[in-house]
């Protein structure tokens, strides 16, 4: 089937410039002598996970137990939960994992710690932990060096507990409005965890690992003695990426694909709004409006969504799609969009080829 | 089970609160002697659907014909797709469904009416069709008047089409940031349609159906020659209609139960963000910022959200939750939270009784 035969609104992969993509934050990854840890709350599809796995990826990050459950019973089997795990039924969840693959988790408090520590001491296992640190954020995470080191003291004879080193989220929502401070937030990502690291091993105590995140950051390829990458949004980019100057519209592998449903003089109407592209805006300096980017029509701005109407303001010259065209929408967050669909039409050549599905989407707890 | 016993982030239906939310708005339409179509759109469940019918509402409306089928499947036989269709398969489905079931679509051109006319015709069937009018929304719709005669005269004669009459949406986006513009608000909304209904009939073109939409301008009860109710926000409210002064908290029927998972001086975080709340933004004026309301704690803010954390940033004096705790939180729209989650908990008397399925997420086409 081509491409534009597929019922609107329809979420699409252009599966080469995917595979692309991941080939490239390999690279990235072992020119830095780092491992490759993907986040998959981008895709939620083992199918595409697995591929980021063949080439050349090493594990898989999640944020979500459900997501962590859904990528094990298709065979993953290295599995690191970047979220503190809290309550009875999550924890025995997390040790049913745990028995299996590969598991780790995060945490940033002891009361966390003490309650894995808890339940894997009485079914007799070992969970590894990684220590939260804010590198910035100001979200999951404690500041970097003795606030960190006073937890460790705390957890690093709890019994069913292995402290497993760090991990960081230099998340880019309070700052980098600009590419140019893209290069310093990778340092300071970086240098919160080494120096605390440096810290923690003065005081005795062993750090193997140190897992950075975040797609924007990622390119740098951490810094001497970073163990892994995590990014998410790489595999697919959006507008985001682009507005931060962290890739560029050809490196886009995910569109939505949509239908106008309305003409008028000042504006068409799409059948995609909010409830399949999502209503978050665009983060960075190049794009700061609109809800996502319309393939090859520069004089047509996405510029309000209703819930299934998406209003495309005419701002400029151009050939006007007809009722009934189709019109490829870049995303301003991917991540969000797709989390919207079920299944994800994988296209080659300009031909849709299959369809992955989204197992890890709803598995919200 | 205790509601709080439910495992997090969860999306719950306090059933009282949703049922006398609908019981008031078909008072409303008694009073003002109009039906009352619900717009599923919101919880998208065909049981919660039921419910609104075995109370007082006359069919429902949808926006996608994958809900109409979803809808229909489940024995609901009077149902409004007010969305113009746009391409032959989904002529077909909505063909399909006009066999079994009172259907009806929109329009607000010639070219979907042709499209439906040629297809209807083929299949020996005729499609009820309502004529679009824009009543200030700047969406799909024709301005009120003669555009819409224009469209009236060339549809009308259209085999395989009845012409039902007209319907509008007096959406909230682009104004009413104050509760005291509504009342003006809701006039406008009527009398685009009352005098273009009115150029229509002088005309000699019936119009039996004058539809008007959306839950802040409903409780007006529409205007005499309005002949049905469409809202949808209403069985559930949120903060947005409490902020457009349309609502007040203790209507919000539907909330998101979250842990905390995260504490720090300035700062919660809690196991809900944007993947399980939605990132869409206030409406109305009371409320300009924030992603939610908790729950009885008016000195926590829904300061920022990432996918799947919330960062609840601590404004005053009061009561601070444990990593442990669960929290409520009042969303901003209900209708995008619940549609990321793929069954709603039943809450009577703080105990969960049951789930309702919310079949119609992810029928996106």
């Amino acid at each position: 089937m081509e491409k534009c035969d597929v019922e609107t609104p329809a979420p699409l992969v252009d599966r080469a410039r995917m595979e692309r993509n991941v080939r490239r934050m390999v690279e990235v990854a072992r020119q830095a002598g780092v491992r490759l840890r993907p986040h998959t709350k981008t895709h939620k599809c083992p199918a595409i996970a697995k591929i980021q796995l063949s080439l050349g990826a090493e594990g898989i990050a999640v944020a979500k137990l459900g997501e962590a459950e859904a990528m094990a019973a298709a065979g993953i089997d290295d599995i690191l939960v970047a979220y503190p795990i809290v309550g009875e039924k999550k924890l025995g969840r997390f040790l049913d994992l745990n028995a299996r693959i590969r598991a780790a988790c995060t945490t940033d408090s002891y009361e966390v710690a003490a309650g894995i520590s808890s339940a894997a001491q009485a079914r007799g296992q070992t969970a590894r932990l990684l220590v939260e640190v804010d590198s910035g954020m100001r979200r999951v995470g404690l500041p970097p060096g003795e606030a960190v080191l006073g937890l460790v003291r705390r957890i690093a004879d709890l019994p069913g507990v292995h402290f497993a080193g760090l991990l960081t989220h230099g998340g880019m929502d309070r700052h980098a409005r600009d590419a140019g401070e893209l290069p310093r937030l990778a340092r300071q990502e970086c240098e919160a965890c080494l120096d605390t690291a440096e810290l923690l091993r003065r005081q005795g105590f062993p750090v193997e690992e140190i897992s950075v995140g975040t797609t924007p950051l990622a390119r740098f390829g951490g810094a001497p003695g970073i163990t892994e990458l995590r990014p998410g949004t790489f595999v697919f980019y959006d507008v985001s990426m682009v507005s931060l100057g962290a890739a560029t519209f050809d490196d886009c592998a995910y569109t939505l694909l949509t239908t106008v449903v309305s003409r008028h003089r000042d504006r068409l109407v799409i059948d995609a709004g909010s409830k399949t592209l999502s209503n978050d805006r665009p983060a960075g300096h190049l794009y700061t409006s609109g809800f996502g980017v319309v393939v090859d029509h520069p004089h047509l701005r996405v510029d309000r969504l209703s819930e299934d109407h998406g209003v495309l303001t005419i701002t400029g010259e151009g050939p006007l799609p007809a009722i009934g065209d189709k019109l490829e929408i870049i995303p301003n967050h991917a991540c969000q969009s797709v989390n919207l669909h079920d299944s994800l039409f994988v296209v080659e050549d300009g031909k849709v080829t299959g369809d992955w599905r989204v197992e890890g989407r709803g598995k919200t707890v």
